[in-house]
Formats: C-alpha cells, structure tokens, sequence
C-alpha cells in the first residue's frame, strides 16, 4: 500500500505512528510516498494551509489532534509554527525510500514537528534527527541534495495529482485511494483483500 | 447530543441513518439541529459546495461515499443535482424539532436525495414524504412556512457560528464539538461518559 506523506500534514503524524503495526498484523507492504501538498494547493487557489485560511476549521482541528493523540497515546504539541514546510525532509525522506530505515526516519520528523516543536524546515534539525538514530547524516543528505532526488520529487507530485490527491495523509491499495487518517483501516483491509463485499462487480 | 445537519450534505446521510441505534445503545438522548451550511460557506468566500468548488475533493467524495454507504448497508443513487437547498426541508425539520417523529422525516429527506434523487428542494416532495409517513403535512407545512420558523431558523444558524461549526455532520455532547460522520462513535461516548481518560484535568 502507498502511505502519501507532506510532512507540513498534521493529520499524517498519527497515520505514520499507527500505520505500520496495522499493516504488519495485515500482512500488508508499505511503500512511502513523501510528496508536497504547497503546489497541490496552490492549484486550488490556497497559498496557505486550508487550517490558516479558515480559522474556524483550524481551531477545530487542533483540537481533534489533540483527542485523536490522546486516544491512540501519542504525544502532542501544537508547534509554534504552522505549517513548516515539508520539503527538505521529503527530499531526505525520498532518498531513504527504499531503506528499511525509512518509516523510523518519517516518524521522527513527525514527532520533532508535532510533539517537540522543532523546525523540521531546517537541514541541521534534520540531520540531527539522522544521527540520533545512530545513522551517518553525509550520505543521506549528499543523495538529498542531488539533483536526480529534486527530479524525483517533482515526478512524486505530478504522480499524486495524476492519482487525484489533494490532501494528505492519502494511501493508495491497489489504484483505489483513501484520504485521512481516518481511512487507514479501510486502506489496508483494501490492500489485503480487495473491495468489500458489497463494491465487487 | 445536538446533531447539527444541513439536508444538502452527504455525509450527513450517513450519519443520520447511524445515529439513532448507536444513542440508544449508549443512552444518549438527541437533539436535531438543522441549519444551513449555505451562509456560513458564504462567509468563507464559498459560493458552492466546496465539493463542487475543488473537483478533486468532490470526485473522491462522491466514491467514497458509495464506499460508507456500502460499508453501512445504506441505499446510494449519486443524485443529478448536487447541492440541492435543505432550506425548505430545515424549516420543516425544525417545525417538527420537538416531535418524537423528528428523526423519521430527517431520514426520510435524506433518503429521497442521496438514495432517490428527488429534488428535497422542492415544497411537493417534502409534502409527499410527510404523506407517505401517514402523516398530515398540513398543520406541518403552515408552521414550517411561519414568521416564527423562519426567525428560529435564523437563530439556529447564528448559534452554529457561535459554536463554530463550519461543516456538517457536526455533534455538539456537553459543549464539546465533533465534526463529520467519522466521529459519531467518539461525540456519543462523550456524551454518555465525559471526556475520556487521556484528556481529563
């Protein structure tokens, strides 16, 4: 199953922490999709976070994140700054994508967002995120600053506008797509056994 | 629980077609609040369902929907007209707000739009919904048509600012907002037993 990240998301920080033991119990294979919601947006006319543009949608949303941590016990802080843009940690994340390491490294980028507070727009948080993890930061930050990572990057989100995203987190199980955390359950039952009963032909 | 809906949401649909059973089986008593979405899109700069306004959203919605609607065992007919006005329908529903009946009409109007796709605008086939049930619409009809609905209606609608509702399904449970069909299940436990465990002071 894809897992659609923008790791400005706030909504995607408790898909990351709760979707790999699900997937794991469903014997369901994950493949990460770091991708930019910014240019997706922009599309819409939006040049901020729906959640900035309107107040009354945002102050109800932190507050949900707030239940929704609660209730899945995960930290939360609102950060300071919202939205950070997700874009350095895409690059790294996308360099990663195919290293085991990858979900570890997406979810602490989400913590130090949403639970610490910390400037994941900033290269040096980043890094430090990598060698906290025991990992030497060089290489990963050399393949995420290549070019051929900003072209993959771009490609990412041409694919995700190609698959009708325009929201995150979104998770695509055999070309079929949910959006929101909410839907995870749903995502992954489809990635195991197909359509429910009742949407088969 | 005050169960805020706008007849023209479709995920409304959802959510009053669930709600009654899931109630009773927690005790909870509810309070239907029709209003319109309508005046409050408005102030947002919305002249249409944002459904309708960002069509990636509205495409998704609408598969998703068949989704929910096949999940929960629910007739679906993708209507021809979308959005179609609830304010006919909302004068209505609050005219009968206090009759134990309430909940019947309020499905009934959804049924006749997202699974009949009649047109729940129109005065006739409200008429003939409250015909149907064996019901007399008169009385019905001349009190949903009254100076006092109206203002009520009015009321309402600024009461739903007030609490900061900008979408709907919307539950109020001890002045505690949830929004949308996905939190059903989380605004009646709050209604039935408070606030759970990890947010209490």
């Amino acid at each position: 199953m894809q897992v659609w990240i923008e790791f400005a998301s706030t909504y995607s920080y408790v898909a990351v922490e709760r979707v790999e033991p699900l997937a794991r119990e469903a014997g369901v294979t994950l493949e990460w999709r770091p991708f930019l919601l910014g240019p997706i947006f922009r599309d819409q006319g939006w040049n901020d976070s729906p959640f900035n543009l309107y107040p009354r949608k945002g102050a109800y949303m932190w507050r949900d994140m707030q239940r929704l941590c609660a209730r899945h016990g995960l930290a939360f802080r609102k950060p300071s700054q919202f939205p950070r843009s997700g874009l350095t940690a895409a690059r790294i994340a996308l360099a990663m994508a195919d290293d085991p390491r990858c979900g570890d490294f997406v979810r602490a980028v989400y913590r130090a967002n949403f639970a610490e507070d910390r400037d994941i727009a900033n290269w040096d948080v980043l890094v430090a995120l990598l060698r906290d993890m025991g990992w030497d930061p060089d290489p990963i930050v050399e393949r995420a600053s290549s070019g051929a990572i900003r072209e993959a990057l771009k490609k990412q989100n041409a694919r995700a506008v190609q698959l009708g995203l325009f929201g995150a987190p979104s998770f695509v199980a055999d070309g079929e797509l949910f959006w929101g955390q909410d839907r995870l359950e749903d995502a992954i039952a489809w990635a195991a056994d197909g359509p429910p009963a009742g949407l088969r032909a």
